[in-house]
């Protein structure tokens, strides 16, 4: 496969997918580390993310274009993402999603240490009754320094995430997938938040009456159809000029 | 029932109600979800509510009118939120009050999904000694979407209140009501303050000394007379120009 | 006794005064309720409070002079907090203490519900090693509104006090008291944050080495000692035109 | 040993050192207490920290040299840091490394209490892998007022920190060391968010697959690779004129 451009994207959507990853800063799915991706609008065979820096300081000067190898197509001495490779490897694995999300979401982590698997606690986090699977890198790998530093990891790390829309990574963090960015975004979030939800009520005891797999299928459905409402705030908060 | 206006609305509360949508969001109660109404002051056949967009973004331009069920009277193109039917059906059943919450609390989304009923913890929610009763939408309606997007579901939803100020929703979030739109906004933001303390007392082991129901009544009553104080404060931190 | 002034008031103690109501608001020991007074500096059988408002917005202008029995001096049409006894009853049984708190810091309602008494964690909150009873309203009063809204009561209360300098009130919040504002200000913060911390040590499991009794009275000599350094900071955080 | 002045530093690393000490505070290692040093980069037998102030206002005009004997060599009047023998006592005993944090980082404080050793959660906290000791005070001075306030405390707590990154210590809060300023910081941040995660995992039940030895080694490598990422956007958050 050549290294050559896909060709150019507009730049709305370059400056969504930079507010994107500010919002995942301004929101605390991430701190100075993570990072998120789309797929190339006209070339599936190209994905757009930004540079190696903070989430919370990204502007739309810092995507840098790849291939699904994940070789830059246009660094100009920038420097890449470490883990890039989750990125590529699950879109070669995944015809049907359009952007990734990498975080160290606090909340989450637990869950992929433990034998406890995440739940859909409500409907905003619907997409977690199909289940998120958990990813132990030693099993593939043996001790390592816990990255998806190579192809090989990420497209073991694809094969565990199977159709689902969300993987755990064991010691290390998750990886939530979607048909754009947004839905990306939105996942990362409320995977965070659900999270918080069922440590909670596990403390409390007893039964937990999670959503069930129909039940989350249904109201999963209704997310998409919503999810401009909360994007538009979380998008005029990371405005520039507004972001911290 | 036509559908014709109730009549024209005082300026200071309908900014009032675009204040409390606001200080919802400005308190964590609601994220990008949510939405707070009031039953029209003159016409108590009709309510008012904003129309679709993000609590943290209202302005007494977005307010719409509606018929108790649920139709709105002036959209002029606006959008409704899906879940209105929460409203109109509380209105028709409850002629005691006058403001209604629904929220996503997240503090309180794990009480309606265990069998620990929530308790009041302190005086300033004292109104969780009437008890909060728990609807869930299973029962009545099988697996669905779990939303309350259709007059017949809203219904069941007040029916399952009655005559209480709260009713948690499993897997989805919670109703306040109140006879003031104050007192439905200082019960949802006090009933997730509750479900935090209730946790962490639950946590701390042995038994709990809950306010007793007696207790409860004589403690509500004085919420009403000291409500205006943090009012006052929460109104002044979402005046135009201040609120994010 | 007689209810005229006990004198002027240098304005600097009055304006650390208001400051120390803003500061409790700022470090989120009170929201919107919750009161800070000061033993008159001249007239030991007076004492200083704000007016009814909430304890973000005090500054000095809201600062009436009230007698032991709770009455105002100066009030000029000025309303007055109902739970004012919890004060002037106090300052009658501890002619050591010249600063008292009331809150309801929330992570602390929980511990004056259950059984488990709080303990210092550690130094910054060695003064609890003294030990912080409890007071039930309930046992002296029955089913009651919950508040100290009367002398009887705040002698109740008092003496449930003792020597400490902290109680605790069922289903409502507690009481630091101190020899100085400043010192009453960071007995009310570190009691909150101790309290999260013995959550958080008791959630772990097994046996906690709080610290002892001897260890909180050599620890907590230092905190007088060192308070200014954090007094100052929280100072600054709340000077008129950046407290929010 | 004399106390002469190890000589000039570049400005430039004063004002990281200075920058360091309102990260800390800017992240919520530290409230109003809590200092890091830095050894002095020409002379190994001097180092550099802030006069005794909250750690969110240090300029570099606060920054004082020190002996290893913790005596100031420029002190001009300025107070000294109680604990200051903390960081003298284990730059003696540790040659390779330049920078010390102390904080009494909230989460951290219930470890140093309970029999539950704090584990490596996740990579970027992967220094924890190789073990973070508790020194009890009480063990080799018995009832004290817990400061390591002598030279005899801070060689004690030198001994029990070792080779390793972090020592917690009973009662107060913990320490972190580093081969830099930018270490030191990193290892304060990840050891609170560590000690929160793995308190939600024990909370969750069951066993726990902490991080091993050797994947703590090879992961903590990484972080030596991209700290620069976090550094530079929690430098930029606390630059003069955006701090609080």
């Amino acid at each position: 496969m050549s290294d050559k451009s896909g060709g150019p994207v507009a730049a709305e959507q370059i400056a969504d997918l930079a507010a994107a990853s500010r919002i995942l800063a301004a929101q605390g799915v991430v701190d100075g580390f993570g990072h998120i991706s789309m797929r190339h609008p006209a070339a599936p065979e190209r994905y757009l993310m930004a540079r190696s820096i903070a989430p919370a300081l990204v502007t739309p000067e810092d995507i840098i274009e790849y291939s699904l190898d994940s070789n830059p197509v246009n660094a100009n001495g920038r420097g890449s993402f470490l883990e890039r490779f989750i990125h590529g490897e699950i879109y070669k694995a995944r015809a049907d999603i359009q952007s990734i999300v990498h975080s160290h979401s606090p909340s989450v982590v637990p869950f992929g240490l433990v034998g406890v698997p995440m739940q859909a606690m409500f409907h905003n986090a619907a997409f977690l009754a199909a289940g998120a699977p958990v990813w132990d890198i030693r099993k593939d790998f043996g001790e390592t320094n816990m990255l998806v530093s190579d192809p090989v990891r990420g497209k073991s790390l694809a094969q565990m995430l199977g159709d689902k829309p969300v993987v755990l990574m064991r010691g290390h963090g998750d990886v939530t997938v979607g048909p754009t960015v947004k839905m990306a975004v939105f996942r990362a979030y409320y995977t965070d938040v659900d999270a918080k939800l069922q440590s909670q009520a596990i403390a409390l005891g007893g039964d937990v009456n999670y959503l069930t797999p129909g039940e989350g299928t249904k109201a999963d459905a209704i997310n998409f159809a919503v999810i401009d409402r909360i994007w538009n705030l979380w998008k005029m908060r990371v405005a520039p000029g507004l972001a911290k």
